[in-house]
């Protein structure tokens, strides 16, 4: 991997093993430099899973098999390779990907719908579909329980750390596990980016229950972030519920109380491994949180906070320390939703830097030049919106040179 | 003015005189190093006036106060200060337009609603009004026809050349001249961004005509380009005709045959206006040219190619000079309209990449390699959307680390 990014935590989180979870990976030879790059996952039979994909119009064979595997709600398997995205493949994209889930149905002795399958890499290169199949046999034999950290590795590809986060939660008097792994720095926004995400518990849960817990974790997790506003072709997170934990009360609908502190701890993974996309963000220094309140709907609230997180000018004024703030109102200006732009106000660092339209008149600009220089950024613009009470929270990083080296010369 | 991009033309164009204009510039004081930063035009009466302007909520002073100036059609004057947006500065920026514009009233004898205001630079510093109206009786006496060199350098900021364009044209047997300039190199999207453009004619026509003159012309010009997908607060594109050409056929409708000629010379002068500022695109290295067909509808073709050409993704690879065509399709699924993925083609260069959902059988990559170490880039893309024949053509430049130096230092 590349140098690790000044963001990254010190090392892989120690994860709960989740009861009916087997993990492999191995180097088939699609990455260069024997890298790792294929990962099956076993999920003991009775799993449920739920998932959630890009809105690419262009998206890649692997997603469209995804999509209607999971509508029966079941999974055995998920198999991913790095290295190589299957897309724009033409027929032998979509062919690779059925061969793939055949050969995994074969070996754990499962249905090929039962099998999920996620590509990630270049575009429009034909994916060398045997390497990955003659490695499988190999994979199947070295199956076990807590790889993790394997597994998260063998999906990275501009990544510079593999990216895990896991904990327990409560249902009833039983202790469930949670755990997942996840992949992304570049062309990631809202709506799914390069970006995969597996996320496991051994909790009981009916595919129904798990799609709305799903929806609901990502709108505030996976989409809630961008690096460089790019939406990829093969963006899918999966969630998993194996029901081996043991006995709890039994769920069927989210609000159930016996629910609440699951959906809190999911949350938080989920939450956890999008906040570690971001810091991975190509090139990024900066971790930046853009919370906009008094908008005219969370929606609302969403699209102006996204239009200041990926906003070049705002992203490269912090990379270079910056506290230009007008780009911030500039950025507000363009998102269309409804302000007041005379009562707005913006913040950063917690010091407020507006009023009535224009700078405080006591306003010193030393505080917020000194947050600047930190790695945490904080972006706070209340929009004022007349009755307005929407209000959302992203994530991003800051755009540097390093974003442009990294990514004018991927292929090479 | 930093170095020269590589993408400027030789040398400032040699512009004809429009009968009915003077104008001047000098140096107020508002950028550093004596850098001149106020230009004034005056318009000889009965001229008529059209303007478009940003779409931005977060609009400063300048721009409300155009939009409602150029309602009665009528135009005695434009002046523009640089280096200070006059943008985000509360109740004393409104005031100070009108002391500007008043002062500007006072010396030509004219009212003050007549007197058209722009305003680019930082924003939210209070714009220092008094080092304009200290200068304006100076500039009042240097007035003269012509001066299109100072008047173009003297509304600049992070331009690294003035930009002006000019040409004549006929309306029945009489020569008209058409002649401007502008000012942008970042904060560059459709919908104007931090770009100012002025255009004026010795032609006479009527206001609402040079209202749909300058909406249809800016369509395939001004609000077809995007250097980094930011939108300003100030952009403004005014359209100025004094009638002092000598007599020509009245034109009262945009599709009278007598203005044929030139509706096209004021496109081509629109077009090269905007080209330059593109070519000026902070950090460019190269000028891409981005052609959809086969979309739904215009509008869509136009959603599809600003994705390709605000894309970092994209942007960055051209900087490499890599043929990364993959990107192209990503962002071509990410823009959300209606496509045919198996059957759209990507051609880079005059080279058709694609087909049936794939690249070509015989595709090399080489002559595509060849065109990518060129400055200029052109990139293709039919959509194949049923029955679709909707086209735009866009153009934008690469994303460089000269980009990301400019901006993120701009303010000290």
């Amino acid at each position: 991997m590349p140098p690790k990014s000044p963001l990254a935590p010190k090392s892989f989180p120690k994860l709960p093993a989740v009861a009916g979870v087997r993990l492999a990976a191995t180097a088939c030879g699609i990455k260069k430099r024997g890298r790792p790059d294929l990962m099956v996952a076993e999920l003991a039979p009775g799993t449920t899973v739920a998932g959630m994909f890009t809105k690419s119009l262009t998206a890649g064979p692997a997603v469209v098999w995804d999509r209607a595997a999971v509508k029966n709600g079941r999974g055995r398997a998920i198999v991913v390779n790095a290295g190589n995205a299957n897309v724009f493949t033409g027929r032998k994209g979509a062919a690779d990907v059925r061969a793939t889930a055949m050969a995994v149905a074969k070996l754990l002795g499962c249905a090929a719908d039962d099998v999920l399958v996620s590509s990630t890499g270049v575009i429009g290169v034909p994916l060398p579909v045997a390497k990955i199949t003659r490695a499988l046999p190999g994979v199947a034999k070295a199956l076990k329980e807590g790889a993790w950290a394997a597994a998260a590795e063998a999906i990275c590809t501009t990544d510079t750390f593999p990216k895990g986060a896991g904990t327990t939660a409560r249902i009833g008097g039983t202790t469930v596990r949670i755990a997942g792994f996840a992949k992304g720095s570049g062309m990631i926004a809202p709506n799914m980016a390069t970006m995969l995400g597996y996320v496991f518990t051994d909790a009981a849960l009916p595919a129904p229950v798990l799609r709305k817990l799903l929806k609901e974790t990502c709108d505030r997790s996976f989409n809630a972030i961008t690096v460089d506003s790019d939406t990829s072709t093969s963006d899918t997170v999966l969630l998993a519920a194996t029901g081996q934990a043991g006995k709890h009360p039994k769920v069927s609908r989210i609000d159930d109380p016996a629910l609440k502190d699951f959906r809190k701890k999911l949350q938080a993974v989920m939450t956890d491994l999008a906040h570690q996309i971001v810091r991975d963000g190509e090139g990024a220094t900066k971790f930046i949180t853009v919370k906009v309140t008094g908008a005219a709907s969370d929606r609302a609230a969403k699209v102006i906070a996204m239009s200041i997180a990926n906003s070049p000018l705002v992203k490269t004024a912090i990379a270079g320390e910056d506290a230009n703030w007008g780009r911030i109102v500039a950025a507000v200006g363009k998102a269309g939703e409804r302000i007041d732009a005379d009562r707005m106000t913006v913040s950063v660092g917690g010091v407020r830097i507006t009023e009535n339209g224009a700078p405080r008149k006591n306003y010193k600009e030393a505080p917020v030049a000194c947050h600047m220089k930190g790695q945490y950024i904080d972006i706070a613009v209340d929009v004022a919106a007349k009755g307005g009470r929407g209000e959302a929270t992203v994530w991003t990083c800051d755009l540097t040179h390093g974003y442009i080296t990294i990514n004018g010369d991927y292929r090479s």
